[in-house]
């Protein structure tokens, strides 16, 4: 398999994070999204919406090209079961799932690389501004998630072991702090980052350990 | 079931697409957006995350609230797997979820009511300003969805039966439409908008047929 992905972006992270959870080796391809290398020929041919990651697995008709983590986590879960990222229980998988997409959807999609950028060109705003801007989506967010990990948690956002939220949670935490959030009121999603500074699977898929990462 | 929604959410729009493509009965509550209703103790009792959908559901337990569409949709899909929304093979699942995240996590969230109120107060948006705001984000993500639909769609986004992935694609034209965003250039898509506006599950659906409508 073969990650194309960027070393900051919090979807190519949290991708990463399940890949090394599920034990699966995968070699990068770096995209810098600074110089717009997602936008180049050879990688709109890959993924037509210039985003990463994207992930090319092998298939039985000699290959495909999955994006958007969302879909690419699920695929990983299907196609990878063991060990499972999801609960057995529909209910719980939904409760998982709802985990995954506040942050997914509430959250990282307002303050992720490309929106900053609208942000400077659209309204003129500085680093203050864009990390403002970001609070107001990571704040509200992280208190329903923070209540929600309280009723569902016992060491990661759901139960005693890792599931696909975990996955989303430490990059957008990861995230929160460059755009200088403060994070003291969440001490259940502070406890999960802790653990995860010393698990293998979320040390190796750290911003700073990847072979782009400058 | 009790879906708590609003009529013009694009997030519950999608659950009620799923709802009738399952052919499943389900009563509604109003929830008023544009009052704050969402805020309210007794909404906040049901999903602390003060958005909407949330769908409250009977279990062995004696019932539970699934909230965030993309969660409620993948439960749908578990729990009454019958007609499916998503293909049967894992690869083609895949290609369905990117299309439902493309839509679910690089365009709604960027243009849904809460962010129109924000650039408001932010920067002083007016209604032109939070129209091409919109237009930003949902003409690259609906020309990448075009060429996707080229590849993968007859009559709907994936194939010749509809998808989650048109579950997550009605709901987005309505809103661009809203927002004055051109869409002459998506002719797969408006093709796709045209067979939903005589499908019952969709027209079920439909904003303007809900009881809160005004």
């Amino acid at each position: 398999m073969i990650l194309h992905g960027y070393w900051r972006s919090g979807a190519a992270y949290r991708t990463r994070i399940a890949l090394n959870l599920k034990g699966l080796t995968y070699d990068q391809h770096g995209v810098d999204l600074r110089t717009g290398a997602q936008k180049s020929d050879a990688f709109l041919a890959l993924n037509p919406q210039g985003l990463v990651p994207a992930l090319e697995i092998a298939t039985k008709e000699g290959g495909a090209v999955l994006t958007q983590s969302p879909a690419i986590l699920e695929w990983l879960e299907e196609a990878h079961p063991v060990p499972p990222l999801l609960p057995a229980d529909p209910v719980d998988r939904a409760h998982v799932r709802a985990m995954a997409a506040l942050i997914g959807c509430d959250i990282h999609p307002l303050n992720n690389l490309r929106v900053g950028k609208a942000l400077r060109e659209a309204f003129g705003a500085d680093q203050a501004i864009v990390d403002g801007w970001a609070a107001r989506w990571i704040l509200p967010g992280f208190k329903a998630l923070e209540r929600l990990v309280t009723v569902h948690g016992d060491g990661w956002c759901f139960g005693a072991a890792p599931t696909l939220a975990d996955c989303y949670l430490i990059p957008q935490i990861y995230s929160a702090r460059r755009f200088n959030v403060p994070l003291e009121a969440f001490p259940r999603l502070l406890a999960i980052d802790l653990a995860a500074r010393t698990h293998p699977a979320f040390v190796a898929a750290h911003p700073d350990n990847q072979p782009d990462a400058d």
